[in-house]
């Protein structure tokens, strides 16, 4: 089968053997937003010289600014229900195939709040099979960070924080831009300040300002900013984990791994790290459930 | 006497009888961004046909990165330490003119957090004579909303937001940009839910997602998603007001008076609304302390 994992700015493309094996991967920047209006021309690309029938497609592709939308599924929900609500997909120039979107899921928590995601459902489900019955603490982080409760292997609720989208935005754009180097390394003590920071009874939008004040002051140099500034935003990220949370599961990537696994220690919280590949698993195991494979 | 109040993005000069009234004001788009390097010429356009001596200036060009830094002051201050830190400036095509810089205020809190404004300490000493003794609460809200607390004609202590910066990145460049009428008009209904979300007990960087969402699912519609993100990050801001806060006194451009006044309204919070020319008052207060008029 052929599994992929299209988001918003890339699209990583799987071939998986009657094992669930990866054999080949592909990866291009062909994300949703720079392939609209040629899907067509990009999948046919992304699959070149592959014959296999099934092809499984995960992330924004399924969304309404992609080529089909696959509706949101509501928590609680696990492989089942997701596997059965992907949606199939006809595309003429490709006849002999056949091509499922997975949906993504929404939830509604107990004050009202909505949330969605879309794509991390499928790496989700690709970790389900790691772990035992009982309740698990997943964390996605990225531009859009996933903190996501499961319960004997259903997807139960989830949170979103936009912490790396904040970040490079006041890295980039924003006023305490002009005191930061953008651009410099992690910096471990600088980072820890900022995560302990978080936990002051201050709201976020003082305490950005005092990154400014740190920069003015000289307490923090050009190159410590951005770590201090990256800790603050994971450190109130990690403010909403449930209390009591002493293990939580990481799916990212390795340059995310650190910062995140610094972070939970300075919590007390134990992070376990998973391979960034769980969506060609998740992509596999919702293939199997769906008997396309 | 010509009081100027030389902000980051403009400047308005203000003649100034002896009385104390202000008789003549001018504005430009000369602010300090834009005037670099060219402060002197500014200036004597500003004033031109003003023979007044004495000219007092405050905010950003007073700063490192304006003509020339007048140290910050640290809280608590009042007019009387203010006056007496006013640096002056020499101007060699202005020989006849006694030209002198407002120092900026700097507090440290009593958990070690630094904090710095620059113009407003003007606007506040411009408030100064309105009020009795005692204690009050003052705000004067925009990019970096100021929120001051004064003690007995003293300004004791204040915290910054950066709620108007934050709200114009999120408005114009973030992901929510995209489902927003980012000129839509002020919508109190939605503003309202805004301000009341912003107590629940989330993370702002979660909170900021779910406005995503609320588009998405049609809860909110383009027109009235920028007035229900003002409202959850205003909200926030006014999350740091001292418990038992009833009365605040607002010093602001009257495009914010209306929806800081519903936020306050809603949070129980009397507003108490001040002329935003504030700026003139006190620059004629600190030249009169000064023994410059």
């Amino acid at each position: 089968m052929i599994a992929i994992d299209w988001g918003t700015t890339s699209l990583r493309a799987f071939r998986i053997d009657a094992e669930g094996r990866v054999v080949e991967t592909r990866r291009s920047s062909d994300g949703v937003l720079a392939a609209s209006g040629r899907f067509e021309a990009v999948l046919r690309a992304a699959i070149d010289g592959w014959e296999d029938t099934s092809i499984v497609m995960s992330g924004m592709i399924g969304s309404r600014q992609g080529w089909r939308e696959a509706a949101y599924v509501e928590c609680p929900a696990g492989i089942d229900r997701i596997a059965a609500a992907m949606a199939p997909l006809d595309v003429p120039s490709l006849p002999d195939r056949r091509i499922w979107l997975v949906p993504g899921l929404s939830v509604k928590d107990a004050d009202g709040t909505h949330d969605v995601m879309r794509g991390e459902e499928t790496q989700i489900c690709g970790l389900l099979r790691e772990l035992a019955a009982g309740r698990h603490l997943v964390c996605l982080p990225g531009t859009h960070s996933k903190h996501v409760e499961l319960h004997d292997g259903r997807i139960a609720r989830f949170r979103t924080a936009m912490t790396g989208e904040l970040f490079d935005l006041l890295r980039k754009h924003s006023l305490l831009s002009r005191l930061m180097d953008a651009d410099a390394p992690h910096r471990p003590v600088a980072f820890a300040r900022g995560v302990d920071d978080a936990r002051r009874p201050r709201d976020l939008l003082n305490q950005l300002f005092a990154v400014r004040t740190l920069g003015l002051f000289g307490t923090l140099s050009a190159d410590e900013l951005p770590s201090y500034l990256s800790g603050l935003l994971i450190g109130h990220e990690l403010n909403d984990l449930p209390a009591g949370a002493d293990t939580l599961h990481l799916i990212a990537a390795d340059r995310l791994l650190v910062p995140y696994g610094e972070a939970l220690a300075r919590r007390g919280v134990r992070a376990v790290n998973h391979a960034d590949h769980a969506a060609a698993h998740g992509l596999h195991a919702l293939a199997v459930r769906h008997g396309l494979v």
